[in-house]
């Protein structure tokens, strides 16, 4: 499995221009990438950034749905890979963030940096930014939810833990940005556990398929 | 108590431009700041600029280093304020969080959303980035260290719970900025609070006091 979700595969005009726009928007934040920089980087034609896009803003939205999309698939699979049942599953994010902030090219979460570099929250890309949160949120609560039904657990439980959980993570990615230390992945990953550890612990009401 | 670490204050025009510099930035960006709109928000004339900073570089740093001390200030306030032994301290951070989350100008770290923004990590403005989270993480492990003492755990131990501590601050700080949902930092605090039980409730070795 590839150890970090950057991409390097060339395509179509549009893929190229997708591809150049994500990379130095990553490395370099959004305004400081200029749409000359990344057809230059493209090795596409002006020309066709024009066919392709309106305006830069969306080129930069698109280019962030598409991280979404190979950022989303390169952290399930990384996840699905390492964990056979869902406590080892929900640690096993822990792992696959560690491979990823110990990588040359980690700069922290793209959606993030985007949400801390645009004003308005209803820029476009602060859209994509939230949409992106939901989605990982949705994947990291799947498996909240099987960890938690083990233990006769309602779903409010499962709801928070996987709230917890992508505070985590993104506190996790935060922290080894600012520091330079991949290592918050494995804090991060202790923490997760003793967060599952109090859950399995906790006395629960019997459940109401215990009284019929 | 201010509910947010934005400043009111003005002064001197170089401090007018720091005030507008950290102003501007912390909403919009550093790229996307020019010196132009420093100027016309500081109120004071552009030869102030070249008089006072050699380059914009140097005023984003020096107005990031400004908000760094303002900012350390509310949030060690704001903490020893409510909380009157080490563990309503250590829960209390959240609080603060929380009201900062909703008021009206919070957009996130304005630390980590720089280091966002640029690429160098020896950028001089990603090293006021990672000397700001070294002074929060100092102030954090100083409670830890005195909550800790009194089960009797190594300065080990705390110093994890100190870098979970962290996490667990900008992973709420990210993910309010991303969702705009203020209560990230009750999910946090929950979270903290089991961190701290299973801390309390941890089996340690017999202190060496205790054999003398």
């Amino acid at each position: 499995m590839a150890t970090s979700p950057e991409s390097t595969s060339p395509g179509t005009a549009r893929e190229r221009l997708l591809e150049a726009a994500e990379s130095l928007i990553y490395a370099g934040g959004i305004h400081a990438t200029g749409v000359d920089a990344i057809v230059r980087q493209s090795g596409t034609a002006r020309k066709s950034f024009y066919t392709h896009f309106e305006s830069k803003d969306a080129l930069v939205a698109a280019a962030l749905e598409r991280r979404d999309e190979r950022w989303m698939n390169w952290f399930i699979e990384g996840t699905l890979h390492r964990g056979a049942n869902p406590r080892t599953r929900l640690l096993a994010m822990f792992a696959v963030l560690h491979e990823w902030f110990a990588s040359e090219d980690f700069h922290g979460c793209a959606f993030l940096n985007a949400s801390g570099e645009i004003a308005a929250a209803d820029d476009p890309i602060r859209v994509v930014a939230r949409e992106h949160k939901e989605r990982l949120l949705a994947f990291v609560r799947a498996q909240c939810d099987e960890y938690m039904a083990a233990f006769g657990a309602d779903g409010q439980s499962a709801a928070t833990l996987a709230r917890q959980w992508l505070i985590l993570i993104d506190g996790a990615i935060g922290v080894a940005l600012v520091s330079g230390e991949p290592d918050a992945a494995l804090d991060a990953c202790a923490a997760a556990e003793q967060l599952l550890e109090a859950e399995s612990a906790r006395p629960r009401a019997p459940s109401r398929r215990a009284h019929t």
